[in-house]
């Protein structure tokens, strides 16, 4: 890409992630005085980008315009990205592109939900809405989707279900050393293995929770990144790729080839290949996902994700930490934050402010995908 | 911007506007097909992003995906990006940052919205996700907002309800000769001065209709331009801006400030001035809207506006043409599409191609608004 913008993360902000009295915005607000601890002085920000599904939680799609306003940014260019729960990654792409193009110096990306408001009917059916029709009509819930994918992969490779707990077992383990984690605490493989079916083989304990929370990092160009006294983490490539909307229509359940796209261009773009990836935050939206993830970006063949469940390959101090912040999983899952919130892990990581589970990397990689894998959003960083 | 890419529009297309019987996707594959005839071949295809507010009315928010599939373009980037009815040009404009970052080379921009299934009640109600809370709590419609911008701007400028229904009045005759237009025929001063109130002052006939639709634009590098059998449209400015959520909030309820801003912008990085203008598509969702636009984008002064339709200056044949598609108001209002529905008239107007209604123009603007006017994107674009 010569000739273009080398585009940089110069900061991050996330508020707590958790069951939170607040409002979105307000909750975007917490993220941002973060970044504004940092030292980054707010004028500086040119545009701003929110990835969030707010239409049936907050009632709220003017959401570009909202944050601008309540974070004294009007009449800055603001809008709002969107595919469920890739939003977050998509905001950040999207702020990648503004100022790799030129367009503008300095972009904030930003990601945000507020789900503890509603029921689990009024959430499911919200996700439902990333499916397509003849799975809506057919019933079909996301866990579902996942639980199906869980049980062809178990069929299809003799993983169990003590394999899949052993994700949750870790990235609880990993988010009882993050403060900002909705479940600061570890499990056993006892409780995960025992807690109440979600959709067999799946329980309450391979799925992500309903959350609420804020993340955002501020993207910006070399002209602008000199100036400012935070560290700068390189965006060596942002890229997204997209698969069927139903999982029927796929030739293999437990391949999900669009973060195997997104990831080999990214690859590719970045110069780089799986073995120099030293930390990643993956979509474990349900714990089968991280597993299929291993796969998907070259960390494990195929088939063989699970081992390295096993050997604790992934484990901070393994041979490639994967969710140090504690994943969706324990970290928590607030839709349209999501993809943000893992790329405030990394630049932590990068920077070496991951207190008490730094991992001392200077390569990440992060997988953000939404609708069942249907869309998919890889970012690489280095320092 | 010398350094950067020069992004070209390379064609367009556009369903017929109106009550359909098909889905969303339908109407985008009609538009498409539209497109294909103009000799563009889809393989170039690189990235799609896809203008609609979908989750009410469709129970779809994995737009950008489900477009791909349906079009045959997976597994290629695709979202969605949205500010209610600034969505289309949101996509233009995303599709233009792809480009112009060099991160692709050829992006179609999609708009669409498949209102008519849904009952005007949730219509409304999927709007107000578009205002402010407080204005939401209070029970503003989005009619009963420009009703009260219209009224204090018949009180300051001494406009009249006629000048108001004149803009409809033109707009109706500009769309009869609009095959692709929802309403095909023309209206008179009076038909629209006795049309049943909707929100006083404005009367049905001051309104957009519920349509739906889809629009399109295939955004290319210079690079790949040259390749391309279609006449070529240089995008000189593409530009967005924000006000406040809550036109309370506002200075000045007449000047919509967020247009304002995103046209100077927009001229200034064009390097053109109002008067350089050859025709214009603008976001008369409410007759009142085009007045107030004249103004924002300086085709007359503060107060002004209303002037232009009362001369005529407007008119097909006037001294600036102004929605010679019949506008939101006579070629119909698909959310998602409008922006792009403005896209595909200049496209046709600048290539000559807008058969009984040509106004031999060269250089035309576009201004697309969202959240009465909390949101705008101009693209300014010449041949």
């Amino acid at each position: 890409m010569s000739g273009y913008m080398v585009v940089f993360l110069a900061g991050v902000g996330m508020s707590r992630i958790g069951k939170r009295a607040e409002a979105g915005w307000e909750l975007v607000a917490e993220a941002f005085n973060e970044l504004l601890e940092m030292g980054i002085p707010p004028e500086i920000i040119d545009a701003l980008y929110v990835g969030v599904q707010s239409e049936t939680y907050e009632h709220q799609i003017m959401y570009g315009t909202l944050v601008a306003e309540r974070l004294g940014l009007l009449p800055k260019e603001a809008y709002r990205v969107e595919a469920c729960a890739a939003a977050g990654a998509l905001a950040l792409h999207t702020a990648y592109l503004a100022v790799k193009s030129g367009h503008v110096d300095a972009a904030l990306a930003v990601g945000v939900e507020k789900m503890t408001a509603r029921s689990t009917e009024e959430v499911t059916d919200a996700l439902m809405a990333a499916s397509d029709y003849i799975d809506q009509m057919s019933g079909v819930t996301i866990p579902a989707h996942y639980a199906m994918i869980a049980r062809r992969y178990m069929y299809q490779y003799g993983a169990t279900e003590e394999d899949l707990c052993m994700v949750a077992v870790k990235n609880h383990e990993h988010a009882a050393a993050n403060p900002k984690a909705h479940f600061q605490r570890k499990i056993t493989l006892e409780e995960c293995l025992k807690s109440r079916p979600i959709a067999t083989p799946l329980k309450l304990y391979d799925a992500a929770p309903i959350s609420d929370g804020a993340a955002l990092a501020l993207v910006v160009s070399e002209k602008i990144a000199k100036k400012l006294p935070t560290p700068l983490v390189e965006i060596a490539a942002s890229e997204v790729a997209t698969d069927t909307l139903s999982i029927s229509q796929r030739p293999d359940l437990t391949y999900p080839r669009a973060v195997a796209e997104a990831a080999r261009r990214a690859y590719e773009k970045a110069g780089v290949t799986p073995k120099d990836i030293e930390v990643a935050e993956v979509h474990d939206a349900f714990t089968i996902n991280e597993v299929l993830i291993y796969e998907a970006v070259g960390f494990a063949e195929r088939g063989g994700g699970y081992r390295l469940i096993r050997e604790g390959a992934t484990k901070i101090g393994g041979r490639i930490p994967v969710n140090p912040s504690g994943g969706l999983k324990a970290r928590g899952h607030p839709i349209g934050a999501t993809g943000l919130a893992q790329v405030y892990e990394l630049y932590l990581q990068l920077a070496g402010w991951a207190h008490g589970r730094n991992t001392g990397a200077r390569v990440a990689l992060a997988v953000n995908e939404g609708g069942v894998n249907s869309a998919a959003v890889v970012h690489m960083m280095r320092i």
